[in-house]
């Protein structure tokens, strides 16, 4: 009977001399009461939830409930973190705290009907649910600050590229309207992984739930999922949304890497087009010219590690269903790193984009200095003079040609010089009037033009951008309504607990 | 003069003399010849759709059109991959068979507007859209039979396991059910992607677009995509849909190599649960016994492949957004190949599963013989003698470390033998009932109460067949109509080109 | 002049008002302040060997390279960890220390010919060679414990398996000498990694190196380096050795993790052919019946997080060669938890292998049970009748059939019956003797029939023991003199420091 | 009798009736016939080695096996691919055009003491040695080049990057003598895996060997292998070999890709470094004034096939030693085009860069246009007026500060600029000499400087390519020394079988 008495030395379910005879290594122990920090929320909130529902099914004795139920909320006085650290035993520190205090004969009922396949899936979805919520939001003021910086921009030429080479001139805005889109897409892979997610395990125990009538819909309501998961073996097995949210995240921390890395660009001596502002860089010990932008180089590492983790999940992953477990304590390490990363790159990429210096002057020279606007050339050849687009084409190509063998600029060129090439192309000149020439070589016109669907012109981007706003209005009621239903499954988790603990009828 | 007529000789724009003074290396070419097979349809289509638009926009002479829309119809009758490997020139191949037929007055016109950049990217979105769509379609004639298999095996009682031990007894049927949902989320993840593939390039030329006034709803609309990519740049710089697809695709594979997985360790001679059709099997030059199951490994082969693909295009598009380009040939190399083998595994997962033969009688027999039943041992104390459930469960982990001490199987337990584990654990008898006990050792009746939501129980089981039932049949509906919307769109463009090519106004 | 003098409140060389305008934001900082702890005791050789070279070449003035070292060594005696921490800087630890405690005109003398460069670099290879020189000692005591069972099991007969199914009797003796072999391939490819890590980047400051006569080669040698890097470009920008070692260690944890799974599959109770101890074991918080390996599992998690970091390593490395440089911050991460938990994986294997309970009698059932011998019983016809290979290889193929198709197990095979399947061959019986049929059936005369070379019988294995002693010796040898050669560096470094702080003319 | 007659319709001995009751689905059977291509020359080569082994040790008949060696000369004649595609079987193809020759009775006698498991080892280490062999040929090639180049532009002096940002001067040779180093590691890590991967599995079959008395030597020698694999269950089951042939190229792959990412920066036209030549360059359809360096992004695409395919290995590796098999397929598909694109990808560069132009003034000007060369500007302070490195240092920083705020260029620096910057400081000048000054602003004085041990001072770089060659010289004797041994064992081959068939004692 001693056993079953209150008993601050009550080490757990595994010791020596029950199933096994030897004890377990503690290293092999780490499991449970080191590396759970993440998930400690959401055990206790799955604590509180089973007591409520065991105590309202008539599972266990009311009195016991009720006892249980106040145990966790003086726990909760000393802050969970150090309650649970201290009972040890990680998922189960929950348990191990109520028999201390309360004894196996009441605190030895919590764990009815559940197994540490729920508890454990908890220990996941709860804390990649909220670290989810916050990267959509992030993402979401990160859009915003997108949308405002591509306004600004709208009409800030600089050259495009394309295998690294001068393509065409667009502006700033347009680039920042694309980045816009891309996190949009972003948005949209984590909201539909988010409702993956939210659904609850609870009550799947192991695999097959138990033959108690455990109310799967109640736990799931009272700890603000969207629902049960609806197969029990499902809800323990499955890794997919595992390996889904971390090529979420991969996706994203690419995008963000190549943001980044167009930063890194520009921001060279020889591009020259934008600066970083200081407090995002370094310098060196040994060079002091330098200005090292160090957070775009950080963002990179993150896309790396994203990648890595994307392999590391899916290799864990692997093997006949009911073999790989203690795996994916590899996953889970890595995902809440991974998380905290991706959420401090957008709130520095947000203030560096806004912070950052553009050289206008520097990028409209530049779209123009290096024959970006040729396409127009071509065009204003078809425009003007009816060619067919390939042979003007030819023409402006090998006009081109011609400026680098002898070294005149773009600017310089003059419709004669169209016409040499005209002839050696086809055998006759072309005689472009010099005001299409003119209005071809200038770059702010190219752009002007693009008033296309999509296009550049800041007639066409202004029109992008009410479009991009308004869905990015629609994500953020997304993340708001999340929030919402968590705090009101907050909200009836302790409105339940007053009924039981005060003996109050319910009454919402 | 003499280039822009009509001639076979004709190479295309990138010859030396005109831009460059060196022929590139034949190899280089590659990408414009050989490996586009795959890409050849959505060519076609756009140089269709491109032609009528230009016409339809006064863009190009109508005459011109006409005929170029006449000449892509005769190849068309010696077959376009035929006419268009002779072409030469890659995605370029529509305008090359054009100037070669008609010279580069009528056929150099085909190109206004357009570039390397949105034709790369049709290239790329059109037969992965046509890819997805067969592998949604093959995910659901995979998920039909997987609900059909669940519902039959609805009482066929099996072992569950986890760490790779035994651990509670489930169904086959329950098995099965599991497999629906997992695949029902891969269908969820491929059309959310679908729906973000489907979306057109066209008229974002290479970044911009043109400062022609291109119809860029007009090309989109009759090549059946949802919408013209509305930024331009995006549309041909961003890679983060190719990287969602590697990861839909990686997460499908290895859902599916799990499975792959199960079936390798159940027909081994040990486990014994199931047999393989010999169809699907090898056998050994010299171990002339064996019956080696070869569609699950290659399917676990595909798992490895495409977690590789994830890598690849994620590396490949590591830079500058204006800096991979060339790189992701590989990657579609890489997608067109996976695509298949993806919709052949589901195919031949299909039809093995169906014709799998089930050792039922093994099956039950395992599901006693190993303590998955202990469980409920433990259950039958806290029900009917109102033990805790961790005291429960302590003395039922006495009594099975007992059976392995001694040798006695879960069929031998006794009351006496309980009571012994229990006076060990709290030094007194638990006299549990001989019913209560036969019941409890029974892997049937484990199964039977587990009536709870998602549960294996028959009643459970069939409940939750009928929500994947209905989601099925959402999800064809879902095919049905992306499959119409693209033969509708066909149907338009050829009446386009009707009505262009015949003179009469387009009615439809 | 204030600036110059003795202050605890230096902060160093990267503050407002020098080259930037801005602070560095306080997150940034962490790849200087935090995460460096590995790195600590190179980069306190380094400072070490840096101002006993100073100060031997004449570069700094005596008394200051003498007061700077005592310095040192007074820090030693508070703990470097600690008194590093404190001073702040990162891997300009050791000169902030100095610094504050002996002023900008003293301390400020140490990075005089260095840079950030070489003090990463040594950051890096420092502790990689250190972790590196513990994986070969623990591999080579793994491999010792491997050499001992395999002696011991010599002749203890199991099944054989490929695809899963049984194929042919071995010994599991002949398995663990194969791993032996493996894990000898594993020790070569680190020895060899350990050479080209074992290079000394000091002296190459960023790039370039100095215009002061810096002696590179005095600084590898005092720190135990075989030579210095022979490229200072190389020595800071080349990213080849680290993938390298990704590389080395996924490898080796890929070998580990496929020898986990073997464990896991032979300890199901389906196999049940080990038993691994309770030490190794977790139980079920709910199925009280189970006994579940974790240590095999963690090992499995391990190669995952080992492939993992491969790409995370590969994808950081991209780029222009000045590029990328912060991202192996992620890398470096990576690197330090993988090597601790390849240490703990080998020393958890040697001792699970070691402890593990064998069921010999199990396993030679096994490979007789199954038809494992099959192979024996085609040679018989061969070597007894003088049939073809093929012919004898199918016509035991019909037997085996019919075995299954009758339910005759391999030991209640006749010569009748395999006359029956000759007949049905080929027309005609092959009266195969009894004893040959006999002998044949048997898997202990199968195993011990292979003394081929590398084959499983007792006296072909104890031959190849005998080759993988020698080998280990070799490499024991290895470890030893690489240990040695750290050593006396560590007490020549101390010999010129005691030199220099003493004022007694060098002697060594 | 029938079945054992030459016969063109035998189909191999995995037909319906003998194992199995059904046909195997065709697609199933891709691995025997059609994707073997690459290895049919070891198939080949060991099934003459298998017959003259058999054949000396008295296994099979004399005249079956002088039957079968001359059947398979007859196939040489025909063409071996042909003759095989003709046969089918994939790897069985020698057996079954000897059966479908010569009939079971003789034919049938080939595979006696052999396996699918032999076999299929050979079908991988024989191409993979050739293909190594061949990659470490054309290293060898590529480093000559290196080297021959480096030379010449001993003093071609650049700017060198870090973080993307200008570091120090160096030399256009140093910056080529690095990759010599690099690409030397990368000959020794192939190397290293060539005398890993030069071992035979003849004879080991399937795990067991085989209780004939095959002799593992004399196969080994007849194909060129170094020695027997020494434990025949590692000669089938281990993995590890491939995973670190993947890993080898990766790091090969990954250190071309980073060459190729440096000319890609340097080719923009903002650093306008170096020019790509033409043939190595396309153009666009729409931007006629491209010249897009398409080699360089092919190489960087294989840098991410490569790393995708370490992946791939590693996963297919995955799982217990009897299990993953036909996985491997995937693996080596993806071996052998990688092997294909590493070898072009070194003929390519080596070719690219001998061509490339280099822009020397630009290059000069560069190097001395963005501060470049500011660490020796502080070290001209700690040289001529004895400060301590840090407070040169941070009297330049505060320099650099003034003169991007007020725009002054490096050049246009005078002593009375650096003494505001020391006022600032520390409150004091420093009177530096006009002459000191000129020296430290001028970058080719900066390089000059530069003659430590490996640094790129022209006499310090030509040291360096002088140790550089002597280690290619001898890196050069091993690839012949070991195609040396295969074309021995070739001609021993040979010999052997002229000797059988001749009936001539052997002699040599």
């Amino acid at each position: 009977m001693v056993r079953r008495q209150p008993s601050e030395s009550y080490r757990g379910f595994r010791t020596a001399g029950i199933r096994m005879n030897e004890e377990m290594l503690p290293e092999l122990q780490s499991h449970r009461t080191g590396k759970v920090t993440e998930s400690l929320a959401g055990f206790h909130a799955f604590d509180k939830a089973q007591l409520v529902m065991l105590t309202e099914e008539g599972l266990i004795p009311e009195q016991d409930g009720i006892a249980m139920l106040r145990a966790l909320r003086e726990m909760e006085a000393i802050g969970i973190e150090k309650a649970r650290a201290e009972a040890e035993g990680g998922m189960h520190s929950g348990e191990q705290y109520l028999i201390r205090k309360l004894g196996e004969d009441v605190g030895g009922r919590i764990h009815l009907g559940r197994s540490s396949g729920d508890l454990g899936q908890i220990g996941k979805r709860y804390p990649m649910r909220a670290h989810l919520l916050r990267v959509l939001e992030e993402l979401n003021r990160f859009r915003a600050t997108l949308l405002r910086l591509s306004a600004e921009h709208a009409d800030t030429v600089m050259p495009g590229y394309t295998h690294g080479q001068h393509a065409q001139p667009t502006t700033y805005g347009h680039w920042l309207a694309m980045w816009a889109q891309v996190f949009g897409r972003d948005f949209d892979r984590g909201a539909e992984l988010y409702r993956r997610v939210n659904q609850s395990p609870t009550g799947a125990a192991i695999l097959t739930g138990s033959n108690f009538p455990i109310n799967r819909h109640r736990t799931a309501e009272l700890m603000g999922f969207d629902e049960p998961i609806p197969n029990t073996m499902d809800a323990i097995l499955s890794q997919d949304t595992a390996l889904e949210c971390a090529s979420v995240l991969a996706i994203h921390a690419s995008n963000m890497g190549r943001l980044a890395d167009d930063l890194m660009l520009w921001s060279t001596s020889e591009f020259g087009m934008i600066d970083v502002p200081d407090r995002f860089c370094g310098t060196s010990s040994i060079m002091m010219q330098k200005k090292n932008p160090q957070a775009p180089q950080e963002v990179k590492g993150v896309a790396a590690e994203a990648l890595g983790t994307v392999v590391l999940v899916g290799m864990a992953n692997k093997g006949s269903t009911g073999l790989p477990q203690l795996e994916h304590k590899y996953s889970d390490h890595a995902f809440w790193s991974l998380f905290k990363e991706v959420i401090r790159n957008l709130d520095w990429m947000r203030e560096l984009l806004a912070a950052a210096e553009i050289d206008r002057e520097r990028m409209l020279a530049s779209a123009g200095a290096h024959w970006a606007q040729a396409t127009d050339v071509a065009g204003s050849l078809v425009r003007e003079k009816g060619l067919p687009w390939r042979t003007a084409h030819q023409i402006v190509g090998i006009l081109v040609r011609h400026s680098h063998e002898r070294g005149f600029a773009p600017s310089e060129t003059t419709p004669e010089l169209i016409d040499e090439a005209a002839i050696e192309y086809m055998g006759e000149p072309v005689h472009l009037s010099a005001e299409a020439l003119a209005d071809a070589l200038n770059p702010a016109v190219f752009v002007a033009g693009r008033t296309l669907y999509g296009g550049p012109a800041p007639e066409a981007l202004h029109r992008e951008l009410g479009q991009l706003e308004t869905k990015l209005h629609a994500d953020e009621a997304f993340v708001q309504e999340k929030r919402a239903q968590i705090q009101e499954a907050e909200a009836k988790l302790e409105h339940a607990i007053d009924t039981l603990v005060t003996g109050v009828p319910q009454h919402a």
